[in-house]
Order: structure tokens, then C-alpha cells, then sequence
């Protein structure tokens, strides 16, 4: 990789295209041509090639591409090859549910703690693992390591206790608040809004069908009903 | 809007907008100029204004913009003033945390119904709506009409689900599964692919952090522990 600055964009597909190399693997798929990634993946076939001589090319084309070799490469670039610690903070729906989520670990990403606020929380355990109390932070941070700390709390809290844990050490953020976080530049800040997402949503279904007349739209007189 | 083409990147921002404009309101703030939105939003003001110069500039700029008005305005075009019936496709953790969730009720986004496979959970009820199972989706959603589905299913089933909603009549897929759903071009997916955004935030600490050597970044002492 060297030095070349990569755009944001390509970095925002890696995880996708490892995902699809992921998939194929299992499937004991061996070989791949760009042409063939392009038609699942539906990007093309030139995005595809313009996208990995990023990072080299990642082997020949007239071959196509070891999928193995593509897979085990994208994931080192994108820092899979390290366990990161994650805790969560926020207990509540969301925040159990990432908790119950298993698949980021075999990922890499092994949660070691999930902390909140409400006292009849305290000491409930989610797989084995227990909910603390967010007083216990400073300590648990410098003893265990946090390189990722999830926030999953309303987001009046989010923001303060995002500059905490910045404060303790923690240099990664999955946050789920509805709300930015306001952080030193070195913060690494991963959005998730819910509620952005949706809004993106109602804008394209509202602009794309309930705008038009009902005439233009057959599946209008399905919604209405 | 007339019928000019506005880009996606304008289109992406407006939830943030909206959501800013929404906690000044709160605050009772009555007018604000592009470059204390800006200073707010970590954007240039010279963004913002080219941004809603899309949508006729909303106001003057000498007088900055009213908060309150921009913040319906901006409401109608992302279609907030209609109401959207959304069902939840796997009621499993992350399904339950959706169904949960009452923030998104107040922006027009209603809870008609739950879905899931597994029988020990027909019949139980989150905010008073049952679980239902999924051989009862065509007649629902023939019956209620149904806007958007949040797909929370594995992702083995989810292309499949998805697939079978479109052909009912469905076309907003709010997506949460591990993978891309297949649907044919007037279906609206918005995408909440947790595990990419995962591994973007360990590209970024891996890059920033990890890659660097000690003495470069006393953080890692902190990490390493």
C-alpha cells in the first residue's frame, strides 16, 4: 500500500467487495474474473480493476482473481488481520442487540464490555458478559484496552460521554445516537443513523411514487388501500 | 422542486440538516445564518448555501434563514409530511430493538406489524403489536398496504423475503441483513450493512493507529495494554 492516500470512497467499498469475495469463498469458488465480480456486484467491470490498482491490482487479469488471495488481501487492508476490543455503551434495545450480535466477532471485533447507566441493568449478563455500570469505565478502559467503544445511548448522553471516552483513550466510535459526536480530529467516527436512513428512504419512495399522479402508477392503488 | 435532478451527495446531507435544524428549533432559535450552520455542522457555508440553493435557496442571506421554515421545507422534500406504514421482517434482537424504537413513529415512519418464522414468538407483542408469522404477509399487506419493510432476517433469507415482498406490493426496503437484496429497479433500498461499517472504522484505526510505529503515537501505549 506505501503511502498513496486512497480516496474515501474506494475504502467505503472494500468491506463490500470483501463481503461478495467472502460469499464466493465459501461457495469454494476459485477464480473470478472482474467480468464476472462486475455482473453479481453490479458495478462495472472497470470500477472494479480501477478500484483495486489501489492497492496493486491483486494478480493478473487475463487469469481473473484468486479469491482466496483477494479475500485474505482486502481484509488485511482493511485491518481484519488485528482483534479489536469493543464495548458498548447503552444497554437498551439496541444496544443488547449489537451485544447479541456474534458475527463481529468472527470478525475480529470481540466485545468486552457493555456498560449503562440504569442501576437494575447492573450485573444482567448478555452471552456470558456483563452489564457494568458506567463509572467502571475509567478503570476497565485502562486495564483491558478499548480500541472501539459502540454508543448506543439516547442522544442527549452521546455526546458527553463520547468526549469521556475520549478522554480515557478510546479512539474508535460506532455511533448510533442521533446525534454527531464532537470529537478531537485523531477520533475515528463511524455514523449509523437510524433515523437519516429512513428519512433517505421516505425521500426517494415519496419522490419516486406518491408525487406522480395515481394514474402513472399502478402501485399507488395497492398503497392506498 | 420542479423537476430538476438533485444529486444523491445533496440528497444524503438533508437528513442532517434536518436534524440540526430540528435541535435549533428545540432551542427556540428563530434564525440562523449559513455561517453559524456551518460552524455548527462542521460544513462550509459555502456548502449549505449551494446545497439549498437546490431547493430555491430558501431565504434571504442577508437575513440568514428561518429556522422554523426550513425545517418544514426541508421536512416536505425528504416526503416527512405523509405518513409511511413499515412492517420489520425477523423479529430476532436487532428486529426487536427496531420495533422498539418510538423515535421513528414521530417522524411519520408507523409500526404496522412484525414478522417472523419462528413459531415461539407468534403471538407475542412488542408496543402492543403481535409477532406475527410470515405466511400471513400477503394477506397483511394486501389488507393494510405496507410503505417500507426493515428486513432484519439472517441473510440467507433475506434476498428471498425481499423478493416475495416486492411481488406483494412493497417497494421501501429498509435493509439490514449481510447482504445486497436482488430487486427489480423501482424497488427503494436503503441500506444499514452493520458489519461494512464495522470494518470502515477498523480501516481507519488500523491506518491511523495501529500501522504507525510506537513512538510515532503514544495512543498505542494506552492500546497495548
Amino acid at each position: 500500500m506505501g503511502d498513496k492516500e486512497i480516496s474515501s470512497a474506494v475504502i467505503g467499498r472494500l468491506p463490500r467487495y470483501y463481503r461478495y469475495l467472502g460469499e464466493l469463498r465459501e461457495q469454494g469458488v476459485v477464480r473470478i474474473s472482474s467480468q464476472e465480480l462486475s455482473e453479481q456486484m453490479k458495478v462495472t467491470a472497470s470500477q472494479i480493476r480501477q478500484d483495486f490498482n489501489n492497492f496493486g491490482g491483486f494478480g493478473q487479469q487475463g487469469y481473473g482473481y484468486n479469491v482466496e488471495y483477494l479475500y485474505e488481501e482486502i481484509g488485511k487492508i482493511l485491518g481484519l488481520t488485528k482483534k479489536y476490543r469493543m464495548i458498548i455503551v447503552g444497554a437498551g434495545h439496541l444496544g443488547q442487540a449489537l451485544a447479541n450480535h456474534t458475527g463481529f466477532e468472527s470478525r475480529g471485533f470481540i466485545l468486552k464490555g457493555i456498560f449503562d447507566i440504569n442501576p437494575k441493568l447492573d450485573q444482567m449478563t448478555i452471552r456470558g458478559i456483563p452489564i457494568q455500570m458506567t463509572e467502571k469505565l475509567p478503570e476497565f478502559i485502562k486495564e483491558q484496552g478499548v480500541d472501539i467503544a459502540g454508543i448506543t445511548t439516547p442522544s442527549e448522553a452521546a455526546r458527553e460521554i463520547a468526549t469521556q471516552l475520549y478522554q480515557y483513550g478510546v479512539r474508535g466510535f460506532w455511533n448510533f445516537a442521533n446525534t454527531d459526536l464532537h470529537l478531537p480530529e485523531d477520533a475515528v467516527v463511524e455514523n449509523m443513523h437510524l433515523a437519516e436512513s429512513l428519512m433517505r428512504l421516505s425521500y426517494s419512495l415519496y419522490n419516486n411514487f406518491y408525487h406522480k399522479k395515481l394514474d402513472e402508477n399502478p402501485f399507488l392503488e395497492v398503497m392506498k388501500k
